[in-house]
């Protein structure tokens, strides 16, 4: 085969850290970048990429490039979410599919942590008060006066929980499919911190602040609407560093809007950059899909994604293929 | 003696839970309240509290009072810091004081982690711009990668430090005057976590984050001035929720405005309601001297400052009189 072509689709890559485009450029292949510098719609990588052998992705939805590049052969995600990437469609082609799971994880706690505190003690509000004059010494309630409500304990969310042990919050409730009781007692038992495995309604229904971390799939696509923000108590507070579309944004912007909770803050929107008129509201922090944008976690994920395409054009095992379970969300 | 007269100038009290305000008056004493619902200044205090007994304070200067009432025998303070309260004047004129010291710790705590992943990671700006039509997803420095400096390891800073340690910061340096060894290990030696007991000096020009944690004393007043922030790494972070005074204004304005350092995150001010020209700054983030206002700390701190001036009227002993040691600052 001729030097492989390679598009880097996602957008920052080796901005803050040029290592993991010094990696791909000494490989002497064919390498191209996103040069409109933000995320590309699904017909932009189509075209961009129309006859690349490799792809360094983003979030971006990649159905028309793959129905369309006949000479695709691997896809390397930079990041964790696979809601962008149609893996049955995929595994029909043969196109293989690698991904950076762990490198992205403590970025994203960190940003959920400083988020819960943010919001629930009214930083964004006072910040904005005090620049035109006033002074209100907004009161909240602290994480260690609260009932936490996690739901998904993988990575991210038992990394979110280990770290709120130390605030020793009242009570943690946590949901998850998979039976994640060794996990939180190895974390919580010995600092006597309680924590209830339990229903997502039950959680709804009993937390000051829910925080979410799963996948979006189609199980989990629109968890929470109107009818799930309806049984959330008035004083709550609901915060997404996971995925857009995991929450109804319709909903949500009337729940806030009517004080059905409390706030909010989302990192993640159905459509990004994110114009919407969540931006309107008082009571929600937004931030633009950071969840990953810390130096180090940049660096791991981009190097990780670089060196697993390199592994793949050069006939050496990847270290990480995206494996089977992944395929049945 | 006749009934007891009880100011109340610190605001708020009282507001979320009413507890600390029944119990004063169930004593059947003659309590009044501030009603300019506001920090007072100084000759405000010594007007509407000039026949009292006893006040139960905020962070009011109290020394025109002291001066011009002769009937003041005790004074409860709601929190802990003393620079307020002109201690040397009020042992002269036999005048009791009273505090909170532990109440305020972990709201304190809380709101400062809070403001070192919102500043570090950019939160408030990306809630700006994302409400102005933009979408940069800014980079930052997580706690995890970063050398965070501790300059006073009392009970808010050992605290911080605590929850640190789960970020597994690269390393935390620690300036106390009292050596703080053996509580430092207790707290990061399993987990293996580095630190350093250091001098100020390498803290400021080491340090990705400092934070300050230390009272207001004639000899800690303009602790950070010009001299001391051209020492700090150009990419660092200042996060002040201890209080005004210790770091110069001008000199921070300065420092901000022309890059000297990153960001600042500042909840106290020499004088508040704060008003001055750091609310011009983008990389700064103010909030309203915050530190206390959780509702369950708020609470114990109120009913704490109740309490004691209740215990002083009904001759028991104080529960927490302000110790020898702290006359000597």
């Amino acid at each position: 085969m001729n030097k492989p072509k390679i598009f880097i689709s996602t957008f920052p890559f080796g901005i803050h850290n040029p290592e993991p485009l010094d990696l791909l450029q000494k490989t002497g292949w064919e390498i191209s970048a996103n040069s409109l510098k933000r995320k590309l719609k699904p017909e932009e990588v189509a075209d961009l990429a129309k006859d690349v052998d490799g792809i360094i992705a983003g979030t971006e939805d990649l159905t028309p490039l793959i129905l369309t590049n006949s000479n695709l052969k691997i896809i390397s995600r930079v990041g964790i979410g696979l809601d962008s990437v149609p893996l049955k469609l995929c595994k029909e082609k043969g196109i293989r599919v690698t991904y950076t799971p762990d490198a992205v994880t403590m970025a994203v706690v960190e940003l959920t942590i400083g988020l819960m505190v943010s919001l629930t003690r009214n930083v964004h509000l006072a910040d904005k008060e005090i620049r035109s004059g006033g002074w209100s010494r907004f009161t909240g309630k602290r994480l260690g006066e609260s009932t936490i409500g996690i739901i998904g304990a993988g990575r991210v969310g038992l990394n979110v929980i280990r770290i709120l042990s130390e605030f020793k919050p009242r009570m943690i409730l946590v949901n998850d499919i998979k039976d994640k009781s060794l996990e939180l007692d190895s974390l919580l038992k010995d600092k006597g911190i309680s924590y209830k495995l339990t229903e997502k309604e039950y959680i709804y229904k009993n937390s000051d602040i829910v925080s979410l971390h799963l996948p979006l799939s189609s199980k989990t696509k629109n968890m929470i609407t109107k009818l799930e923000l309806n049984m959330f108590r008035q004083d709550s507070f609901l915060i997404n560093t996971a995925r857009g579309g995991l929450v109804n944004e319709r909903d949500i912007y009337d729940a806030l809007k009517e004080k059905v909770i409390s706030g909010a803050a989302f990192d993640v929107f159905e459509n990004e950059p994110y114009k919407g008129n969540l931006c309107e509201l008082d009571n929600i922090i937004l931030t633009e899909h950071m969840g990953s944008c810390s130096y180090d976690c940049r660096l791991l994920m981009e190097r990780g994604a670089s060196e697993d395409i390199i592994r793949f054009f050069t006939n050496q095992p990847l270290a990480n293929e995206v494996p089977p379970y992944e395929y049945e969300n």
